[in-house]
């Protein structure tokens, strides 16, 4: 295990703390895009629907959306699979939209769900986590079925670079349980395991600042597995999907911060994303006006998790 | 759940079967670039150690890699991380890689152990396994944990189209056991479980053949687990890396075959990729005729497996 060390600088953890009490919100968006649901006014420029024109069409949508939500939002969540469906240019897109977020002085954490072993798993954190990475990204989502060992190449090549990775631990889809929660002859659940495992890396990369570089995703649609998760891992944020579009509310997601209102980000993509084709911004902005609809989403999620979290709190500190 | 149809013509699973018979062998070949491992004759057009040079340079060494291999093996297994380490150029060489592996008649099963939930999933399917996918392959390695409803979209996007998914069961790695081999309450471990899904899915996309379009991974260095787990999922292909440079041999693999040979494939890469490095073919070749010690690696291998597995039965077939 790599420990935290001095020479190493701030953990992740902690730089997401300062961004997180900077922009005063847990609320963080989700880049998704999807050909199909883009507002008319960027749909019209689907000329051929080649990889090539479509993988522009999401850079440039991505990037609006960016303009949009950079001073409001401590960090965004690109999901590589939408960017690999188009090939080599929608990798130079995801690559574009990763720089331009960055540039804007937003964290990115790069939805891709890797793992693998050893120098498998070491060749994936240099595509992702190293500075000099093709997709150089603050954080990135990995996925625990093959071991803890296996988030060691991502902790030792991100981590002295302040990057961290967020382990799959309960996730938001309805079969989520069928291996999830099965029960381990210990009396645990085999996401309790994967949580002790998060915990303790987390601590081991925290040095002297309260959360570490290794932290969990946990779905809003399992408030109650959230809330004991929160206990659980006190040294690592959780990420949590699935508000909004997939159901889950600020209540649901309330029992994932500490009582700071810090400890937990919460994840919206389609929901912000798409917001023009939804009541009321539908009616207010139409899709000529779709930026629109994308910020007021925004400010209505940061206002909603502000009234029903402990995220209210973030507001109150100097 | 997709079950097997008139229309979608012969599964994955009965493509790679007469694939097997065809080459008489189980043995397949990784392809796993690696910059530092090169032979000399092609690391000294590493000129500048740009992406896009290395990815040119990974490109070419693939391809003169499937030149050898072509008629000797039925399948080739691309590790993605090594090409997405090199961002888009890297991307671009994968998917060169991969229509020069199928314009030689090989199958190719993409190894990037993907996994996500609902249309996030299907877009992973579109990148990697449906028809006119960007990086069209023949199989893809997938991460179970989010759960088997998650693997639907492959199947339903690939299945069609005879393309297959190889799920993680048991892999190769030291510490895979720490959540794999957890033991549940019900007296099973957590691969099992997997195991029991897997075997599911197979026999729902078999149709009126032997052997459906998902199979398992199950590393070499396991050959307890293997032989349980052939029992255990019979309509199931059995991918099995870790051969060779991992440590498994032959006798290791033995366990993972069906009696007549089949149901296995036996994966090696650095072992048969740098074999120029290793004795006898250090001294036999060199640097300057790789080929000739990757050609003759594969073939040592195809003997290796014929002589100390079922495999051998396939050289009996008429």
């Amino acid at each position: 295990m790599v420990e935290h060390s001095e020479s190493a600088g701030c953990p992740f953890g902690e730089r997401l703390l300062r961004a997180v009490l900077d922009r005063r919100t847990p609320a963080i968006v989700g880049l998704d895009p999807r050909a199909n649901e883009l507002p008319g006014v960027l749909r019209h420029e689907l000329q051929n629907g080649s990889h090539l024109n479509t993988a522009r069409l999401y850079q440039k949508f991505c990037c609006e959306v960016l303009d949009v939500v950079g001073p409001l939002v401590p960090a965004v969540k690109p999901q590589a699979a939408f960017f690999e469906e188009l090939g080599p240019p929608g990798m130079a897109a995801l690559q574009e939209v990763i720089r331009y977020a960055r540039h804007l002085g937003l964290l990115v954490i790069l939805d891709a769900k890797r793992g693998d072993i050893g120098s498998t798993a070491k060749a994936y954190a240099r595509a992702y986590l190293v500075p000099d990475a093709p997709f150089a990204a603050d954080a990135l989502t990995v996925n625990p079925y093959l071991g803890p060992q296996t988030w060691q190449p991502f902790i030792e090549e991100g981590c002295a670079a302040g990057n961290g990775i967020f382990v799959l631990v309960k996730t938001s889809n309805p079969d989520s349980g069928v291996f999830q929660d099965a029960c381990l002859r210990q009396g645990k659940a085999v996401y309790q395991l994967v949580a002790e495992a998060v915990q303790q890396s987390a601590e081991r990369t925290r040095g002297p600042f309260r959360y570490g570089s290794v932290g969990a995703v946990v779905g809003a649609t399992y408030p109650q597995q959230l809330a004991e998760l929160r206990q659980a891992m006190p040294a690592a944020w959780i990420l949590i999907p699935g508000y909004g579009a997939q159901g889950g509310t600020a209540q649901d997601v309330a029992a994932g911060f500490q009582e700071d209102g810090t400890g937990a980000l919460v994840n919206a993509a389609r929901h912000v994303l798409f917001a023009y084709q939804r009541s009321p911004y539908r009616e207010k902005y139409g899709e000529m006006d779709w930026q629109r609809a994308v910020e007021n989403a925004v400010r209505d999620m940061i206002e909603d998790l502000a009234a029903g979290t402990p995220a209210r709190r973030l507001r109150s500190t100097p």
